[in-house]
């Protein structure tokens, strides 16, 4: 198929190379001009305006947009005198579910089709693939399902991943209902789905992240019985410092949960890796940015 | 080598039969004559006692216990008059690591060796190696590399699993320090640092559990603005049931998260299997019983 | 003052009573003709329609809503085409602060005045006076001071309570710039203040009845060490039943933290008082209706 | 009764004044002088060293420790040489109720009584007396019951305070059970029972005060929707700043709250003198020292 990517950041650029290896015809826009030529000299048509980009693409229109999620008002923006009837227009990044609710009806005024997409993968996603999770129009999906085909991390790859070892393993029949799930792909549901399973997601990547955080951390400090320990009428010293003797190598015991471990993960994995390259992970900052999936996920938990 | 394993439930019998796979000889005994049948046509050799296990070992002679953690006392307490200088007796159990301090200083003062093992891998550990946490003293540690290194999930199994990709993916260069981390066992140090490490490993899957069943049940409740809402002065009602009209498949949610997803893990994949053969869990009690890591862990977190 | 009370459940009916106590004149409506009939006997006028209340007050007219926030829309659709540029309508209830801004706006448009009290005080109240924060017009809220001094917890009624100790027992000055706030009502800000401020008020109060309960909860179960414990595989015992021997008296303790202890409050009183009257909290459910405020206040602590 | 003092920091000090005041004679000791002689000066009987604090008591000698729980096992050991069959010797401290358990067993195989005692009540503690929780034999508690009254906030004392009001306010009949914990002081239970009830008294605290700080830090940022927020990819910004445009007084917002309010309590009295005093608590480090009932409540509660 050809569509007209818009947002050529790590994800976007590596989404349209995947989508061409696949053979799909990507035109290519963003505002940093250098970032189209990279994309250009790999393949792909670049577009110096939005106004070039509706003129390369074929009707009807498929237009990815892998903008920030605060950008995406004004791309849309942008977008809306230039569309016409029968447009799809695709979110890929991480806007809010019921952004998508509000921006489906109001496209859907003027006949063009709005599908949502949760993207989960990061920088591994170019090679293995990536999962989709996807909202909207249920025709309009099964139209586009040789781009998801291409960018998902399919039978193929689960090969070499431990997708097929999770059917394989544990016995299970070839689910004939849920036949795209198995290829890495899902349409879970009206607008706004896509985008709800992939804050869900994202909830449940952090809880993870903290499970790992807090007991690698006790086991970083499963030595403070060796330290010295403040002393003074208002501080209780620790009881039993004959119980936390023991220096842990951090590093080696995330590697030895990756082999055979019921806590074995892709996230392990990259703790491995930092660990290995940075073992006091001095080059993190000690926060992260807030993109605002955890907050949504914890306001749902609420309602 | 040789070894007696004592205790032959699941877990107990499973790692007779990897040992055996890999030419190790055992001579194993069970309070249930049933067990030791079975694992006897399976080329154990059965001990209907003790005193006859004891009798079957060669010296320095190896014994195992594979018990619960409450019945571990009385078992070392069987096996003291018994035991002779030089013996080596393993704890594979779920142990507090503080007993393990102190059955080993015990146990020194007349010269036997104990060593403490925390085992994760389940019911997939027979096929696939387990991950072995290690602690006591190092040279008796490395004395007992060829059990170890059958039972763990090795460089072998790994290319069946992820392991071996976990490496691959993220382009690691083979670390010369951690070799026998990469080969699913570690010693992690002194008396106590094998069940130390278990009990870490398993608050940290009480933690990765909730954070997919808190996610997954949120997902399971998206449909709330569909339902009919109780009314009432004492009770605010949900302000925007617009928000919350999905319906989700819960099992294809979970598979698809299986292929490319940065929360993809050996867990999920249980999570999986469970939905795919039971969707609303309903053979699940909602209760689990408390072998005692999570708490344990929360306690070293204070301390 | 003259007013209008719509709603004269429990607190409706004693916020009337303690007005006509200092003088005020109420009329009074509700959807049960028979509490009309119980406050007309103690002194009020009654409306047996919310025509005959419009037509029975001067103007400006005065109108004070006490039903349930899901009832609050109702009641002001009903006031809507009756009301004057001029009129003045409280909501007194515990309605959610962006309700506030939305209908102060809509009942601006027509010139009439939106004023919102949060209350606190529960069924001690009539007899010591009430906590009243208050959001609105300033100039409004000013013309309304003789009903708010009427019903606040005022200088007098605190002799006979905590509020002049506070001030007594710490040396503190006479705060010229807060006279509203030692009187016990508090102009909070515009539209929407008072409820927010009660809002978080309420959150204040269910991390205290927590802070109670859990504390409570376990001295009501530290004589868990003289019972008999599950013992099983699956489950490990609690390691020093002898630390866990005692049996206290709830009741008698809750009392003696009344006199001269940092946690003394006002909810601990009602502690003492449940505890002496229902020992083991029988006639509780164990669960409490959600009227909204501690969601609310999570919600704004994310944001 | 005659009663000597070891620890002469500000509770150990006021504890002496008070009891003085209520015509009890007593000796004092400290490691600095200087403490001996203001309390000289105030009546009572200075003892240079620990031996002469000995010879000065009468027998039984009632020797009371008011030192931080970390010196009070140096400070017994001190004793223990000195002390006779008969002798009581009290803790009065935040020391953790196993290690009264453990004292009191040394303690008895000498004949030597030892009473644990919480006390919570602070810097106001002197003028409207304390709240005393007490662990150790029955009939040796009794014995001191003239200390405990003279100390406790009483019946006499409570008319100037919440306690008479907790029980006038709501009706309720004098428990002729309970008489002393309505004076101020209760006999909890066995050694360390004081202490338990004084722990969890402390995690109740805490509790209490996350609470309110919680709450007051939202009141505190509800004004973030009227400040320039952060924008950028990864930074999801508020959605809804409209809703975030007030700013509070906390100082009044607090004290409000102390006239007729569910949450007034004993800590809001410190929470609006510290407001009006520093009002952005620019002298507060935000940390507290850990003296351990924190931490310990913790571990009951898990138990």
């Amino acid at each position: 198929m050809q569509l007209g990517m818009v947002g050529l950041g790590r994800m976007g650029a590596d989404l349209v190379r995947r989508l061409m290896r696949h053979g799909h015809r990507c035109v290519v826009h963003d505002i940093q001009p250098a970032t189209i030529d990279v994309l250009q000299n790999a393949g792909a048509v670049g577009a110096a305006s939005i106004d070039e980009m509706m003129s390369l693409l074929e009707s009807p229109r498929i237009l990815w947009l892998m903008v920030p999620a605060g950008a995406v008002e004004a791309a849309l923006a942008d977008l809306w005198p230039r569309l016409a009837p029968g447009d799809i227009v695709i979110d890929g990044g991480n806007s809010y579910y019921r952004d998508d609710m509000k921006r489906s009806v109001e496209l859907s005024g003027k006949g063009i089709h709005f599908v949502d997409v949760g993207i989960s993968g990061g920088t591994a996603g170019l090679a293995r693939g990536y999962c989709l999770m996807i909202g909207g129009e249920e025709d309009v999906v099964v139209y586009l399902t040789p781009l998801f085909t291409a960018l998902a991390c399919d039978a193929h790859d689960a090969t070499e991943d431990t997708g097929k070892h999770a059917t394989h393993d544990i016995g299970l029949p070839t689910d004939s209902n849920a036949p795209t799930a198995q290829s890495g792909y899902l349409y879970c549901g009206l607008h706004g789905a896509g985008h709800f399973v992939k804050m869900i997601h994202n909830g449940i990547e952090y809880g993870m992240m903290a499970a790992y955080a807090e007991g690698l951390n006790i086991l970083r400090c499963a030595n403070v019985g060796t330290q010295k320990q403040e002393v003074g009428a208002e501080v209780t010293p620790l009881r039993h410092p004959e119980y936390y003797q023991y220096t842990f190598d951090l590093a080696d015991i995330a590697e030895v949960w990756r082999h055979g471990s019921v806590i074995d993960s892709w996230l392990l994995g990259k703790v491995v890796e930092m660990l290995r390259t940075d073992p006091t992970l001095a080059r993190f900052a000690g926060r992260v940015s807030d993109s605002g999936e955890g907050r949504w996920s914890v306001e749902a938990a609420i309602d």
